[in-house]
């Protein structure tokens, strides 16, 4: 159970995603509505969006402990897991948080409106046939909710047995976790060119990832230092960022070490792991409002060039015609709005993609622009969403990217 | 002192070499002279390049402990020797063997016809004046010869200190080291730009490098994990090979590990480092032998071309048009001795190089085709070469790149 400080802590992290919920519902979506939002960017969020706890992803090749990981820091069983030294996991599961033990298949979950899977729909039945959600009553997965994933097999196996996008899968769930694990095995390292192609479609979410060098208590010292070694070189090469990668070495199950040698650094290990997961609730809400500030100032702009658009249009004759020239020079309706209200470069959208999904509707139909909806927007950016980081004590302040 | 079998083992040595000298005097010189081999490649070998000893490389940002390592390696002072916590050593030294404590400065050094070091003249008085050797009496020196190097700066002061081409001598020494050792400071990690470079400038010796972790016993353990991983990971950056290089985890000097966590470890890496100098002379030998054999392929090449190219020449009217015409053609006549003697076309030289170096010479004056010239190279590489390989025990020959 969790102690009365970490009990505070949970509050204040709820109280600030109702916060949250509340300001995108009454000043960000009516806008996002008006100016249609959703034909550039993504559909509008639901409430699910909002409540889904931090998440960690597990990766690795088959059999170094993934589910065993799992289970150890849930610190008891969970249905539908199955562990083995053979290939056993052959599909992704989720692992919430639940009042009684459920399996849901992947079909049913991903109708499911109070659960944050809806977006996996778009990978297929094929897909969903190897996607379950287990559930069961246990303290850490109310703070918490684990991806358990199939392990990565080297070489043919991997293509013949999976018809879905396997890459495309992993990059769905790495956008929506807090936390992302790359899982090795110290007593038989392999790093084969199919973990280096995921691990490769995961740039883009780099300072989520962690490293974990699992089994370590199952060589001698000179070998770990030698896989170690050889882990952080290949991993060195891999990886673009200068930044190294956070590396725990220990053994994550519930078996005394079986070599003690290091046991004081493993036991360290271990707690600095333990310590960066219980801090993941605070952070992800950090992490939440700082994806509502980024949207936020998207709607911002949004609304900005549709209302810029729909002022150009003539009011009877030469519709079509205006409306193509406005296409033609889009850039340079882009440049206006960004000198006529100060607009940094880098809110706006992807000039082809805002013009291929903007190219079919009337501008003419477009809603003229309300300079108090900008004015409304500002507001949240300046006063209330500072409003609710004031909710949080400072140290983690910096993270806020606004 | 060495043991009964390691002088055995010397005395392998010094016969292995004696032979490649005198097979290199009789059988591949006077060919070298013949068909003008220094012009297109280098100059004839002398007694004092077969004669060198195997040859460390010291390299590192200052204060690493490149000094402290080479004093407790040959297990006392050396002439000329400074160590200290700021930058000491500003020059590169040679450490060699000598029946007296003296040390001859770099312009000395540099005509001295027994040394291995008249090479680096090339460099110019400002850089002879940053080179000394110092010699002392020690049993470790006959087998082995260090290269202690002056500490590498961060940042500018760098270029400003150096008024000569660092990074070119660098490369000099090497391409004559047997190993090439990159020294690192748990303590105080620091890998700088500069430090990079150098690295990448010796691309092409990556089989002779390796690393030493220095200081290892002076922070805790969870750090040296980090510090190692950091180094590891920068390293598999910075080195193209996927061959991990080997990193020796351990403290180099004579006082007591301050942290004996670790002590068994370190103890275990410095002997294995140990063994890996003990094996030099041994392995000196086959890397002379497999220099030699190259060397030897690429004479009968030059023998065969220029051979074929005054058999193009007239007699008597139109040397010159003849002459030009085959420098124009020079990709044709390469391809037709590649032809007629079956050569594979790894051992032919930069053509662009050797149509500098060959143009100014009247082509119609040199030697003759002696088929028995080629047939005695032939002999050289079938059969002396191998006959001195049998002197040695088996196991490193997959070492001859033959
Ligand atoms: N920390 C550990 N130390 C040693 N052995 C372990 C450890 N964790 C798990 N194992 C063993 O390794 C094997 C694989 O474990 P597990 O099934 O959890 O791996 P996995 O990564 O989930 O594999 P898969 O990808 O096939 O699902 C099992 O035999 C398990 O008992
Ligand atoms: N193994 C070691 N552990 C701890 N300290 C060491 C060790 N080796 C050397 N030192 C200390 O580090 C400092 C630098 O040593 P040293 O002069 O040998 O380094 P260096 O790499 O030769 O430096 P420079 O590049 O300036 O010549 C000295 O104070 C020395 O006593
Ligand atoms: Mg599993
Ligand atoms: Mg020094």
């Amino acid at each position: 159970g969790s102690s009365k400080a970490e009990e505070e802590k949970q509050q204040v992290y709820f109280s600030a995603v109702d916060g949250l919920k509340k300001l995108y519902k009454q000043k960000i979506l009516p806008v996002e509505e008006l100016y249609k939002f959703n034909v550039t960017h993504s559909a509008p969020l639901s409430d699910a969006d909002f409540d889904a706890k931090p998440q960690v992803l597990l990766l690795g090749q088959y059999s170094v402990g993934k589910t065993s990981f799992i289970r150890y820091l849930i610190e008891r069983e969970f249905p539908g897991a199955h562990i083995g030294p053979e290939p056993t996991t052959d599909r992704f599961m989720a692992i919430m948080h639940g009042a009684m033990d459920r399996v849901t298949p992947g079909n049913a979950l991903a109708v499911q409106a109070d659960k944050p899977f809806r977006g996996l729909s778009q990978f297929g039945t094929a897909f969903l046939s190897k996607l379950e959600c287990s559930q069961c009553e246990c303290p850490i997965l109310e703070n918490v909710t684990f991806v358990d994933t199939p392990g990565i097999l080297s070489g043919e196996k991997q293509t013949i047995g999976r018809n879905y996008d396997f890459t495309g899968v992993m990059e769905w769930f790495a956008e929506k976790s807090d936390l992302i694990l790359l899982l090795f095995d110290a007593h038989k390292l392999d790093i084969s060119d199919e973990f280096l192609r995921v691990i490769e479609s995961l740039k883009g979410y780099d300072e989520k990832i962690r490293v974990v060098l699992n089994k370590s208590d199952s060589v001698e010292q000179q070998q770990l230092m030698r896989v170690y070694g050889a882990l952080m070189w290949s991993l060195g090469k891999a990886m673009k960022t200068p930044e190294v990668k956070r590396v725990y070495i220990s053994s994550f199950w519930d078996k005394p070490f079986q070599n003690d040698q290091n046991a004081e650094l493993f036991e360290r290990e271990r707690e600095d792991l333990f310590k960066e997961l219980r801090d993941l609730p605070r952070n992800g809400a950090v992490r939440k409002i700082n994806d509502l500030v980024k949207r936020t100032r998207y709607v911002k702009v949004h609304a900005l060039i549709i209302g810029y658009l729909r002022a150009q249009m003539p009011s009877m004759f030469g519709k079509a015609a205006k409306q193509q020239q406005l296409l033609d020079n889009m850039g340079e309706v882009f440049r206006a709005v960004m000198r006529e209200y100060h607009i940094p470069v880098g809110d706006f959208p992807n000039i082809d993609r805002f013009k291929a999904n903007i190219r079919d509707y009337d501008f003419s139909k477009f809603p003229k622009l309300d300079l108090n909806i900008i004015e409304q927007m500002d507001k949240v950016l300046a006063r209330d969403v500072p409003q609710l980081m004031d909710q949080f004590p400072s140290e983690r302040e910096d993270q806020l990217l606004a």
